[in-house]
């Protein structure tokens, strides 16, 4: 690797003068400067982004911690901080946590420790002092899907609870009762308040789901599958069910095809999230939408201002879902219509 | 932000004493290193990555370069990366370049600049030449899906071309002729390989496929879908396609449910990649696997080797395809029978 001393000894100057050429100071001669940046051109040195860094205490590079970028939601959050982060020219260092503590805290120290400026920060597992901690010490950390007491003007977040009870509402308009919910087998808070939301739901139409008419998995497509298999396997009568997820919801979809269960006549199915591959299921996805994209764009915003010194203390920053009414969701009162008549279910 | 000097300042030792307690030196007494210890934990204090990279000229970074993370494809191959990245404590910092040639540089030159020891590198749009250079420069970088004349021992890679002749073949010896290629808009080696493959395929069996046969679309569910749309409006009775990939030949299969034609009965298709998403469509999507996950490991591994000097120059890595015999291929001499009798057509 070119050092710097490289430059300095080619070029017959001290590497004070190298570095002030490179940082554009004006102590420098016009002469001097045109050797030096020539050498620098022949030699092929590259200013060490290390060096800078350390020098003004900040990098040009904002960081992401999120739980896995190969799930597609994560892939989308981050995609949407890249934007924000290229049109101002920075870069962006991701770090994957797995919805595991102890990865969560080594990916936000090793952020830290790169002086990122600005954090985009996705942690379920981490405790609130813990988190309190860390932002008190970044004044560019955000977290995204989740309220810190005390930093809500940090905080990018959803209100799960009524994205679930939207969904169920709209199962229960149309005449279903038995609902299942197939939930992420993470111990997350999203999970807890999704599963709120489809109870409340319930509840005010008085009716109180069993334990067993929900069923857990990996919030994937597998996970989704095996959930539905296992509720399945139950036997409880359900007519529809109301996925943690699109990811989850799709894998369910293939799980009722291998039984010959046909959606939505015989049941039916939303998801939640609205990333692509809800509209190409077949059928596509009914599902609550998560403007991930939006938010991901006001978290890095916010993480710039905050590096900044410029954030507003009184804003907060709470999204509302939307309901996506796609092709999966179907009235129960035609499923025996259909039944009886037979030859519509293929 | 807490700093070395502050550590220094608090504990009543020089900063150089600070370092060398943080760098395990044997040069310090246990009585000072325990104040420092102690101070260092009261304040927070977080040893500087950057510092620590400038000492060393080497960063504990493994920098990745993909087209877009939210790719599917692309964020199975970041994954894999962090997979061997975690086992060996080591962090992963990525980069989209969005298959052009000033993202592809630029990324590459951030990587460098950040003193990554280990660059895996998806690099479609920059020359050879430029890619010589930078692989001449940075001993631990090593291409994926393209090989680089000169640096074979550092380039991992896919025969492409053999995969769409097995694509390809399948549909032939199903006894389809009219078969349609869905191609990449995006100008890159890996969409010439594939459209060399399917051509070379049917002139083996003294095919040779118009030019309308074959549309374009952004290599993803959407852009699938319109290609697949566009080779429809063209009425070209075609009875087969073979997609660039699993992602484009999922969008197709949507193009046709809404155009009431059968997959596979009336129309096959065969994707590329063997992402998960292809084991969830419907019907299951027959395939091409590429080994992305063993190819992104080695990959890492052997940029890993590069930095630290130990790679094997002689040896190749070209991975061959399989062919993943799913349901959305049929014979098409059933299409006929089928479509004769009528009643098995949805």
């Amino acid at each position: 690797m070119i050092t710097i001393r490289d430059v300095a000894r080619e070029a017959g100057v001290s590497v004070a003068t190298v570095s002030r050429v490179l940082n554009n100071s004006a102590a420098v001669t016009g002469e001097t400067r045109d050797v030096v940046l020539k050498i620098v051109e022949q030699l092929g040195y590259r200013p060490n982004a290390n060096a800078q860094a350390l020098a003004s205490q900040v990098s040009d590079t904002i960081g992401v911690v999120v739980m896995d970028v190969s799930d597609p939601f994560f892939g989308a959050l981050v995609k949407a901080v890249d934007t924000v982060a290229q049109r101002l020219h920075k870069h962006v260092l991701i770090n994957n946590s797995y919805h595991q503590a102890d990865k969560e805290r080594h990916a936000i120290e090793v952020l830290i420790r790169q002086r990122c400026n600005a954090l985009i920060v996705h942690a379920k597992a981490l405790g609130d002092d813990e988190l309190s901690s860390l932002m008190q010490q970044v004044p560019g950390m955000v977290l995204i899907n989740r309220i810190v007491p005390g930093f809500a003007h940090r905080c990018v977040c959803l209100d799960n609870v009524s994205g679930a009870l939207m969904a169920t509402r709209m199962l229960l308009q149309h005449g279903h009762q038995r609902i299942g919910y197939l939930g992420s087998a993470h111990p997350i808070e999203d999970d807890d308040q999704r599963r709120h939301g489809w109870m409340q739901a319930m509840n005010e139409q008085g009716i109180t789901p069993a334990e067993s008419w929900s069923a857990c998995g990996e919030p994937d497509l597998q996970g989704g599958e095996a959930a539905m298999v296992e509720l399945l396997g139950r036997n409880l009568q359900l007519s529809a069910v109301f996925a943690y997820n699109d990811s989850m919801a799709a894998g369910a979809l293939a799980a009722l095809k291998d039984n010959g269960i046909a959606v939505p006549l015989q049941l039916s199915v939303v998801g939640f999230d609205d990333i692509p591959i809800s509209r190409y299921t077949d059928p596509q996805l009914s599902t609550v939408r998560y403007p991930i994209v939006s938010m991901a764009k006001l978290a890095t915003e916010l993480a710039l201002k905050g590096a900044a010194g410029q954030l507003d203390h009184s804003a907060q920053h709470c999204f509302m879902p939307t309901l996506v009414r796609r092709h999966s969701v179907a009235l129960r009162q035609s499923v025996s219509a259909v039944t009886n008549s037979g030859d519509l279910l293929v």
